[in-house]
């Protein structure tokens, strides 16, 4: 094969866990590549931070993966995503991936007729941004959006409290706006929520479609690298993880959200 | 009056918001005080990092405020008390006082008789520092402890989600192996927990007496820095608050969370 294959790792990162539901989804479309994650769980959670500060987290956890030498960044973060994307895409030359524009594309594509009713939840920070709003609305201006921050969802999720009654309770309360008034499509705007997708559907029931942005930065990723993603014949080594925070939480925290997802050795770092 | 009453402020810190429930108790307390009160906001929660983190960032809290000059230091968060204590008082000559100690000597003086079964609840850090335990078991050698870790309070309360049925029913949930085995006094041991202290009464019912440290740390000041505390002829001030983050959450979730706290200006540092 003469293709210019770039045997590089493909850097992505998030402010913990959230982000390895957009790297499972990539290990699985892309199994020659390899990965580094780095998950910055001294400082999680970004979602309740200012702008300001999630800025400068994005800007120095980009820094550690381009020293690594990755061929490209990918932001598994909705409030990095939101907030630190444009600091970090002139801060550097690498390609620069986030979650919000691909999430966008793939709710726009399940409109019927492409015009409709959109909904968002996300962070405190993510929400605030109208990074989702903003973004819909140059792809489909006559579209109706709808946002709406769900605060309490990352913890259920990180804490394994998924099956309890009390979780179901919160969702539905949580998401009554959505109940009282249907979208049709519901975009899960935060790396998490796409754990709670079973309860969220059961809440919203079967007339809003629900779009979880991984699988779409699968797709966008395939199209921003062009033939330097893919390596067929390659041997994919195990993904390094790096964490900002030696607790064990993200190793147990990981488990529990992605039982299938086998992690050898996690690494602590300084920013 | 010839006492030698020392003007200096007393600092008073936390991770984030928590602590504002001891400093309204000193405010009561010891209206002639002055304080200075810094969140780290920045890098809030505490409770789910590692021991060697939270002792860096307790260590770098406490050298904001003896820059300030402060005559004493309370550390108000029971992860910062459980992790970073030890490393801060052998960091500095000023008096620390963290909320540990005092909540169990208030648990073990309601105790019937002196002797008893303690419950004791706080955060994922708290709980696995068997701080309370270990404390207890020195005052109380025959007491009988049980600890459980209840994170998703912290959320529930810093968002406001306090008198939803499924903020109840979550609590009731968290609660069940105090419900099913009741145990007669339990440490509310973290600052949160004394905003949902009606909901946690009435998930246990009356025989348990719940003891929140606040009121604790007041007397426990008052024995640790003597005449030194008392000012009663001076005007107070009004307290200073300092965050390491400029997000407008933390004057919300304090207005929601002790409405009755005039906060007129918040500074932002970095450390």
């Amino acid at each position: 094969m003469s293709y210019p294959y770039d045997y590089r790792p493909i850097g992505i990162f998030d402010s913990g866990v959230g982000g390895l539901t957009v790297l499972q989804e990539l290990l699985v479309r892309f199994p020659q590549e390899t990965f580094i994650y780095l998950g910055d769980t001294a400082r999680v959670p970004y979602g309740t931070k200012s702008p300001a500060t999630v800025q400068r987290y994005t800007i120095q956890v980009a820094e550690f993966l381009l020293r690594q030498e990755v061929k490209c960044l990918v932001a598994a973060c909705n409030t990095a995503s939101a907030l630190g994307l444009p600091a970090l895409r002139s801060h550097c030359t690498t390609p620069v991936l986030g979650v919000i524009e691909p999430g966008c594309q793939a709710a726009v594509g399940v409109l019927p007729g492409g015009i409709g009713r959109v909904g968002v939840i996300g962070t405190h920070a993510t929400i605030a941004s109208a990074a989702y709003a903003r973004t819909l609305t140059l792809l489909v201006p006559e579209c109706h959006i709808r946002s709406l921050s769900c605060p309490l969802f990352v913890p259920v999720v990180e804490e394994g409290w998924t099956s309890y009654p009390s979780a179901q309770l919160l969702i539905r309360e949580s998401l009554q706006p959505f109940i009282d008034d249907p979208v049709d499509v519901l975009i899960l705007g935060c790396t998490h929520y796409p754990i709670l997708k079973s309860q969220i559907a059961a809440a919203l029931g079967p007339k809003t479609i629900l779009v979880d942005s991984a699988q779409a930065v699968a797709l966008a990723l395939n199209r921003m690298m062009g033939s330097g993603i893919v390596l067929p014949s390659a041997q994919r080594d195990t993904v390094r993880f790096y964490v900002t925070d030696a607790a064990p939480r993200f190793r147990e925290v990981a488990a529990r959200f992605l039982p299938q997802l086998e992690i050898d050795s996690i690494e602590v770092v300084d920013l």
